[in-house]
């Protein structure tokens, strides 16, 4: 993997890249949407494809348990199972572990856990992460990190900052040479030392890029970017820093602003099916009853197939109908809504104008939109 | 609409024709799949079309309860709301209406029943089922018919018989000239004088198509093949001919043999979802363990855009993981493989090499398949 920095702007910290990987050119600022379980939820390889989105994410427990990484390698690795011919990052597994609580237990060789689906006892450690990671071939793999409670205090932060550091080495040390990209993790909560720290210690271990880890898990936005801007400064400029599991349109461009360049999220593919629309006028929930004879589409300005074919009405009516088609429908459009999102940073990053660009967006979203409830879906199920 | 007989076959009933659609040509023998609430389940109108797919079929129960008709019609018919471009056929609420019992009354005037959504009570008349398909806007409307039980006795069948020819009468009479084509329905269960009469009666007065009902609807393959082969040869040869709700690969051979120009059924759209994929080896049950490493196509015979991309190894991870594109692709291989089979039949009618292909192409077929047992939803669910 390659990283090439083509622009950066001259009042932020936002830059303009690209990343070179096995399977095809990334422009970034990119955001990845999430493939948990080998497949972004309702879309086909097309669909995604259509978007202009060259990475998806996908979810290492999920694939671990189901069908199993041994298997997926049998059948030609990740790529070829589902079809995809563009590049995947895997995470290491360790997020959706955790969240398992209390059904797992943390000790320094790494996580023992039992499967949400039938209760097997498992253990994930440095080793087992990226062994299943190269099974599955991804492009980009992840080091097993710690994301403590975002409350957790600070010596809880530091001790577990600590441990990941030592992971991160592991990880490192098992990892094969010419094994596709490998990114450390940075931890540390909302402490700015921690975040240096840790920072340091990953940039000494050396990676292909950067993960901010353990925001957004309800430190609430503002805590956030300035947890991101203290990071950031402190990651080498020549690699990609990826935002772990962030987050709302206002939050990708913010950060994007506090230099970060990777982003990856549910939120636009389960708001989708939760009938939840990102407009540029804010957002829309396809449910309400004063849909039901709208002819406009979703969003006047989108381009999208879903806009461009079908009605609010039509929209509402197949959401209340309970029919996959909506969820599907739902789901293109609000890619196409990331998509162009970070299309528009990229563009205005590149001609100098992304600060009139960030002040305009931002002035058009409602104030402060917070996550969409987990009506539908535990955190474990993507 | 305008039918043109194109070819017949020597040796049978199977004929080769072409409906002249104000959406599109159609050619027959046809299969059309059900887009119940106005979308055929897990398809968008690309994937129908992609499957060389010209006229589906809508359920006017259903969209009479939601979104409603008149909303329909204000948003500009079924086409524009569904962003479908082809033909639309719809049903007249009676088959599901009856479906109710016992929450549905018959009288002459017609069928008051009670919403399986929200148990509002309703009548439909002929009248007002001719008026709603009017409001749809469908290419093709249906008559109110009773469609009895097929272990109804003799009386029963006739004196329903006899009902259904009266309210095609008033149906035919509350049509508007120019407002589309409405095909009468020949009843009359599997008693060769009651399907004589009615087809008499129907043809007498007049419809654009003559539908053969209340077959498939449990009295046996053999038993349906007998009372089609007894009632086509009593309906006008330069009309087209529509069994409804039929059925089974075999079926739609066995009656196309037997002068059937169009079918609709759930089969293929409700088996995909029940993961049961048709080939030309016969049926597969993707659920199997036996498929988990299974590298090779659903069909390795087949063209669609599901085997050509995707293994039965990743079509079974998908079922198991409850993923929705796996309904997708399963729905858009079994359209493929109806659409495929309508497509060799309607080949060899016209090169005169019919009774060949069907011979050989019923070989080919499992033993007596009998229908898939509905597991996920009623037949008010579509």
């Amino acid at each position: 993997m390659r990283f090439e920095l083509l622009a950066t702007d001259p009042a932020c910290l936002a830059r303009r890249g690209r990343l070179s990987t096995g399977h095809g050119i990334v422009e970034t600022p990119v955001f990845m949407p999430c493939g948990t379980q080998a497949t972004v939820k309702t879309l086909d390889p097309r669909d995604i494809a259509a978007e202009g989105i060259a990475l998806i994410l996908c979810n290492t427990y999920h694939l671990f348990l189901r069908p199993g990484h041994a298997i997926v390698r049998e059948l030609g690795g990740l790529h070829r199972f589902m079809g995809w011919d563009g590049a995947i990052l895997t995470d290491s597994g360790g997020y959706q572990v955790l969240s398992l609580a209390p059904l797992r237990t943390i000790t320094e060789e790494g996580v023992t856990f039992q499967s949400h689906l039938d209760g097997s006892r498992h253990l994930l450690t440095p080793e087992t992460a990226v062994e299943i990671q190269r099974a599955l071939g991804s492009d980009i793999a992840m080091t097993l990190d710690e994301c403590p409670p975002h409350d957790a205090d600070y010596e809880y932060h530091r001790a577990s900052m600590e441990r990941t550091a030592r992971w991160s080495e592991r990880c490192r040390a098992a990892h094969p040479e010419g094994g596709g990209a490998l990114f450390g993790i940075v931890q540390g909560g909302t402490y700015p030392d921690l975040r240096a720290r840790s920072a340091e210690a990953t940039r000494r271990i050396g990676f292909d890029g950067f993960a901010i880890g353990g925001l957004g898990v309800g430190e609430g936005p503002d805590r956030m970017y300035t947890a991101v801007e203290t990071t950031t400064p402190c990651l080498p400029p020549e690699a990609p820093r990826y935002l772990m599991g962030v987050g709302t349109p206002r939050d990708l461009v913010e950060c994007i602003a506090r230099g970060v360049d990777m982003f990856d999220c549910v939120l636009p593919t389960r708001n989708a099916r939760n009938g939840t629309l990102f407009t540029t006028a804010g957002r829309l929930n396809i449910k309400g009853a004063a849909f039901a004879r709208d002819q406009r589409p979703a969003d006047p300005d989108c381009t999208c197939y879903t806009c461009r074919h079908f009605s609010r009405a039509y929209l509402r009516h197949l959401y209340v109908a309970n029919e996959i088609l909506g969820l599907r429908l739902n789901t293109i459009h609000n890619l196409h809504y990331y998509a162009g999102l970070m299309r528009g940073a990229r563009q205005t990053i590149e001609a100098g104008t992304f600060a009139a660009w960030r002040q305009e967006i931002l002035a058009r979203m409602q104030p402060a939109p917070s996550p969409e409830p987990v009506t539908e879906e535990s955190q474990v199920d993507g």
